[in-house]
C-alpha cells in the first residue's frame, strides 16, 4: 500500500497545481503551471499547463506507481463534452508517463472536498463570481448561482467591485463628501481624489473609466472594499455585510433549513482571515447555527484524495483525508 | 407677431420629429425622420434624419418666417463638443432654408418642458435607461444616475428586464414553480416554459440566451414585467415598486425633501397610463407630498417653445407654453 501513489491537480484560470502523494500522507513532489481553464484558454494550452504542473509533481517519481489521479477545474463539464478538449488532456497524461484513469471534476468539489471529508454538504464560493453547490455523495448536485456578473454573482468580487462605484457615484450625484472607500475607488479609477468643479464631469469620468474595459474587471475594486472595512469605514462594512447576505441567501436556494453537515466557504474572498469570510460565517451561522463551518485549502491535494477513494486497498476514505489533505479551519 | 414661426425637433434613437408653429399656437407642419441621435447613429445620418424631419415640418412654410429654433436630442453636450458633428448639423438646418439661429439642449431638459413651464422643477426619465435631473431657470443642472446599465440606470427597462431574469434564475435554482412572469420570461428567452429535468440545464440555457446579444437588450423584457403587473402577478408588482423606489431615489439625490416645484415624468415606461407610472407617482407623492406631478408630452412642441422663450416679442413664456405645448396630465 505505501508504494501506491495518487496525483490531483487543481487547474485554475491563473495557476495550475499538482500533488503527488503516497496514502501515507507522504508528498512525493508538487508541480504548478499557469492557468490551465481550457474555456477561457483554449484545451491546447490548458493541457499544455497541466503537463508541465504534472512533471513538476511527479520529477523523482516512477509514473508507473500511480494507481489514480483526478483533476479539478471549472468548466469541467464543458471539457468533458468536448472531444477535442477531453483528448488534449489525455494525451498531457499520457505524455507525463500516467497510464491510470483520470477523473475529472469541477472546481467546486474539490473546493469542498479541500475542507472536510463528509459525502454531504455545501460548498459556497466567493471570488471573481459566486457560486454555491449541494454536495451529495460527494458528487456535485444542485447549485444556485454562477449566473455570471450580468445576471447574478451577487455578492461576489465583481458584486463588491460594482457596488462600490456606485456608491460612489450616488455620493457625487447626491454632492456629498466622499468617505474613505470612495476617496479609493475614485483614484484607483481616474488617477486622482479631486472632484470637478462640476462633479458631473467626475461622474462622466468614473464611467469612461469603469465602460473602457471588461466590466467583470470591476472585481479588481474588492480588495479596496475589504482594506476599507478592515480600516473602519461603514460603507465598507456594509457592502460586505450585504454580500454576506446575497452569498447566505444563494446558498439558501439549495440547503434546506435546519441542515447540519458541513459548509464549505472557498474563493479569494472567503479563504484566509478576511472580513468577508467573517461576515458570511456570521449570517451562515444564524441560519444554519448547528452546521460546521470549514474553509477550502489545498485543492490538489482534496483531488488527489478524490482519487484514492476508488482504490480498492482505501477502505476508509474518511480517515484517509487528513493524511492527504491539510487540516484548514 | 403672428407672422413669426418657431421650430421645434426631438431627436431621438429610434425617431426625429419636427414641428413649425406659429406664435399664436397655429401647427402649420409636422415631420418625421429616422433615429438621429449623432452618438449613435454618426453625425452626417443623424444630420440626415434632422433635414428630412425639417422638410417635412416646413412643406408650404416660408422659411424666412422662422424666426429662432431648437433641437432637443440626448448627449447635446457631446455634439456640441464636436466641431464636426456640429457642422454636419449646421448644414441641414441651413439645406433647410433656415438662416434663425438654433439652439441646441438636451433630451431631458426639452421633456421637462413639455410637461410645465415652471422654470424650476425635476425630470425624471425612464425607458431603456433612467436619469432624473434638476432644472433651473429651464436649463438643466444637477443630474443623478444615467451613469448606463453596467453602473446604473436603476429602475430603467433594462434594469427591470435584468431583475426579472434574476428572479427567474433564483426560481429554478430553489426548485420552485414558475408564476406567471417567470414563464412568460423563460417562453420570451428559450422558446419554451418547460423546465429541463436537470433544471441548471435551463439555468444555463436562460443565461446563454442573454450572454448571446448586448445586455442592454434585457430592456424588451420591461414589457412583461408590466403586462404581468397589470394581470396581477404579484413578483411582477413588486419589481414594479423596487423600481419607483429606485428612481425616487434617484431624484433624491438633487431634488430637496419639500421641494413643491414640479416633477415631471417623461421616458417610454413613465408616460401613459402605465403601472410603473403610478408606483413612481404613489413613491413621489410621499417624499414630497405638495409638488405638482406632470407627464412629458409633444417634445417637438417643447423645443418650439424654449426657442420662441427668447424673442423680444414674446413677454410672456409661461403664457405661451399652453398655446403651443398640448397639455398632459
Amino acid at each position: 500500500m505505501s508504494d501506491t501513489v495518487v496525483v490531483g491537480l487543481d487547474v485554475g484560470g491563473t495557476s495550475t497545481r499538482a500533488v503527488a502523494l503516497t496514502l501515507a500522507g507522504e508528498r512525493l513532489g508538487d508541480g504548478r503551471g499557469g492557468g490551465g481553464n481550457p474555456t477561457s484558454h483554449g484545451a491546447e494550452r490548458a493541457a499544455g499547463e497541466l503537463l508541465t504542473a504534472l512533471r513538476g509533481a511527479l520529477s523523482g517519481v516512477d509514473p508507473t506507481r500511480v494507481r489514480a489521479g483526478t483533476i479539478g477545474l471549472a468548466g469541467a463539464g464543458r471539457l468533458l463534452a468536448d472531444p477535442a478538449g477531453k483528448a488534449a488532456f489525455d494525451r498531457a497524461w499520457r505524455d507525463a508517463g500516467l497510464r491510470c484513469p483520470c477523473s475529472v471534476h469541477g472546481d467546486a468539489l474539490v473546493a469542498y472536498a479541500s475542507g472536510t471529508a463528509s459525502p454531504d454538504g455545501t460548498v459556497l464560493i466567493a471570488g471573481t463570481g459566486a457560486i454555491a453547490a449541494q454536495v451529495h455523495d460527494l458528487r456535485l448536485d444542485r447549485v444556485a448561482d454562477g449566473h455570471g456578473w450580468v445576471l447574478g454573482d451577487a455578492g461576489s468580487g465583481f458584486w463588491l467591485g460594482r457596488e462600490a462605484v456606485r456608491r460612489l457615484l450616488a455620493g457625487l450625484d447626491g454632492g456629498r463628501t466622499a468617505g474613505p472607500l470612495a476617496t479609493q475607488v475614485l483614484t484607483e479609477l481616474v488617477g486622482s481624489a479631486r472632484v470637478a468643479a462640476h462633479p458631473r464631469d467626475t461622474v462622466d469620468a468614473v464611467v469612461q473609466a469603469v465602460t473602457r474595459r471588461p466590466p467583470v474587471e470591476l472585481a479588481r475594486l474588492a480588495p479596496l472594499v475589504v482594506a476599507a472595512a478592515l480600516a473602519g469605514d461603514p460603507v465598507a462594512t456594509g457592502l460586505l455585510d450585504e454580500a454576506a447576505g446575497q452569498l447566505a441567501e444563494s446558498a439558501g436556494r439549495i440547503r434546506p433549513p435546519g441542515a447540519v453537515d458541513p459548509v464549505v466557504l472557498g474563493g479569494g474572498l472567503l479563504t484566509g482571515d478576511t472580513p468577508l469570510a467573517t461576515a458570511v460565517r456570521a449570517e451562515l451561522g444564524r441560519r444554519w447555527p448547528d452546521a460546521p463551518l470549514r474553509t477550502a485549502g489545498d485543492g490538489a491535494a482534496a483531488a488527489a484524495w478524490l482519487a484514492a477513494r476508488d482504490l480498492p486497498e482505501v477502505t476508509d476514505p474518511t480517515a484517509l483525508h487528513p493524511l492527504l489533505v491539510p487540516p484548514t479551519t
